[in-house]
């Protein structure tokens, strides 16, 4: 559904809608035949909630395709990710809680090895620690261009950010990353006229970094891929109407959630915290984004007693979100990852939609093979998920007379 | 789904995927609350092979439409039928196996019956024997042009196959079938400056033709239409990165593999002949299409029980197919052919997809109404298919980060 359609039939509502997403939350058996970690796991609570929703399995993006989080979390937003796509740099920033002003154009850093002729030895600088790259991002920090002010983040080993800020900054610059040792960093070049300042200042960065770092083999060079700005995207509430919070431990989650105009909260990586700062801000905003990342962490770890133990703390501390009475409640995965491919998957993701308003459908419990008989279905496209939220929350107007 | 976006995911890996189609699968009870031809046969192998796999039923097209051979198809290999047309000159050259080059320009021919004053009194030449055509066929053979080739095939009856080789082809050329008798065969002519030889070729053959025809009525004229070449469309392998194969006893099934390059394969029109040779060449290609013809056949014929017998050849012989050891098999037909409509349908046809990797869903037997309660619902888009083969088969990288 287009999103200027949605943003066209948004009507006010004193309603509190809450998303719930239990990242990687759909999973596959243990043995063939056998139960997977949500059917395994004991969820007294969700079960409950299931048998007064509306229920079903949703696909993230289409059948076969497996998401990467920021894909998979627009599209619960409504934003299809197909038409929405994020830039690396702009996906790094949200990574590490890096604030991106819209003048900005971020990118990826690595960290690399190059020999005395210049040539790539190593595109990762044998992966240095993360303290190390602490160490020598304090070093780039010294680094000075004209008319921009420039940026150095650490991200994670041999990953760093680099923002540029200045005026009319195009992000039409191709990577320096050669991507195959033996050869020389690529220079920057502008794809069109209004880059050409972003290609200048990115030539400038690299040739200074060369001075900075020589002296600090195997990471004596710095390589930059993936130009990006802030995406121009409609916000949140301008298409649904609703003010919004992020409750989520990890940056990342809370960093999408800003690229959509929403307010980030931070909290602990518990759901009983998670789920506190909800009561507590339950009147401060119309939308609420619950992030609970232990579940994907523990399926991509092939950990299937480890993910039904997070499933089931989830479960535990439900009644703590229940007592924020939201209007509206979804409890959803970004996607399936499932332990058996310790990875995210192109798996149908379980989804129940809990209100007052919803037509439940007779599923009494919340697991795999029991949702394919949900009144969602067992395809739902994940961007169906926003739009009926909002009209079971009362907040959109009928389309046509 | 885009299939450059599949394209930019694919990535190899060292596993065989098989596509079995049973032409026509899809059927309807032989009374009102009865067994359809796939529920009335016994199939204790296909059963099995649905209880360890995710099922459903599938929609070639979109609701309500009934898809001819080819579209249907192209939707399981992944290619939307409403972007990837044929020509029907071209589907012609598939349909008998004519090794079409990508200069030629296809036509389908009718033989028809004109009077003294050049008028159609006949539009199919009082559908004439295939033997008569064939000895008509070699008259035409004698034709020449100036600076093309020109071929001329038998296909069945009063249907023939024009091609044109040559440089400079277009296809923008009007049919000269004049659609109703009582007129004069049409000029071609060009549609566009491309198509200008193109028009005048198809002009020397249709008055040659004429001459060489005068004496045998009532196939004394012929009528051209469908001008098509062969499509620019990207290759089942540069979508799915698989080197592919095509097993099938009917020549039009071949032809339109190999319009996606695959490479055609011969094979009795016997099951077990067909998983024979899928056997013989397991290593030789990553992918196999192997189609089974006689389900839409005894369709077509009204013949319950002979769709019924058909079914339960399959299944009987399923087990030389598994000796094959796919990683992924997918099961299905291309459209339903229900015994009561004697002819090609719109009902969702049924389809298992087992993997290592799929999710399991309950459903213990093959059979319509069965099916409905699959993991991939009962009206999947038949174009999702091919993408969560190749998945589960580990060949699709995630899509964002």
């Amino acid at each position: 559904m287009d999103l200027q359609i949605i943003a066209s039939l948004k009507r006010p509502a004193d309603t509190r809608v809450v998303l719930l997403v239990i990242d990687g939350l759909g999973g596959l058996p243990r043995h063939p035949g056998d139960q997977t970690e949500l059917e395994a796991a004991q969820t007294p609570n969700l079960d409950a909630l299931a048998a007064r929703s509306v229920t079903g399995l949703h696909e993230p993006i289409g059948g076969g395709i497996t998401p990467g989080s920021g894909p998979a979390h627009l599209a619960l937003f409504g934003y299809d990710a197909l038409d929405y796509q994020i830039g690396r740099g702009v996906l790094s920033a949200a990574g590490i809680d890096f604030d991106l002003q819209p003048q900005d154009v971020a990118c990826r850093g690595n960290f690399c090895t190059v020999d005395a002729s210049g040539q790539v030895t190593d595109r990762r600088a044998g992966r240095i620690s993360t303290e190390r790259n602490r160490e020598l991002v304090d070093q780039l920090r010294q680094i000075e261009l004209p008319d921009a002010e420039v940026f150095v983040e650490t991200i994670k080993e041999h990953r760093l950010l680099v923002v540029f800020r200045g005026e009319d900054l195009g992000t039409a610059v191709n990577d320096t990353d050669p991507q195959h040792t033996g050869r020389a960093p690529l220079e920057a070049r502008a794809g069109d006229h209004g880059s050409r300042r972003t290609a200048e200042l990115a030539n400038r960065f690299s040739e200074q970094a060369r001075e900075v770092l020589a002296d600090h083999h195997p990471a004596n060079m710095v390589l930059l891929r993936g130009f990006a700005s802030l995406p121009d995207w409609p916000s949140f509430e301008h298409v649904y109407g609703t003010s919004a919070a992020a409750i989520a431990g990890y940056p990342m989650y809370r960093g999408l959630a800003r690229l959509l105009g929403m307010d980030p909260l931070t909290a602990e990586e518990d759901p009983r915290a998670k789920f506190a700062r909800l009561r507590e801000h339950r009147d401060h905003f119309d939308f609420f984004f619950v992030h609970v990342k232990k579940a994907d962490s523990t399926g991509e770890d092939g950990d299937f007693d480890g993910k039904v133990a997070v499933i089931e703390g989830v479960d535990e501390a439900l009644p703590d979100l229940l007592a924020a009475e939201p209007d509206v409640l979804l409890v959803t995965g970004d996607h399936s990852t499932p332990w058996s491919l310790a990875s995210h998957s192109w798996h149908p993701v379980p989804v129940l939609l809990a209100s007052q308003h919803c037509r439940p459908d007779g599923v009494q419990t919340f697991g795999e093979r029991a949702l394919i008989g949900g009144g969602l279905g067992p395809r739902i496209p994940a961007t169906h998920l926003m739009p009926l939220a909002m009209a079971n929350a009362g907040r959109l107007e009928k389309f046509g007379a």
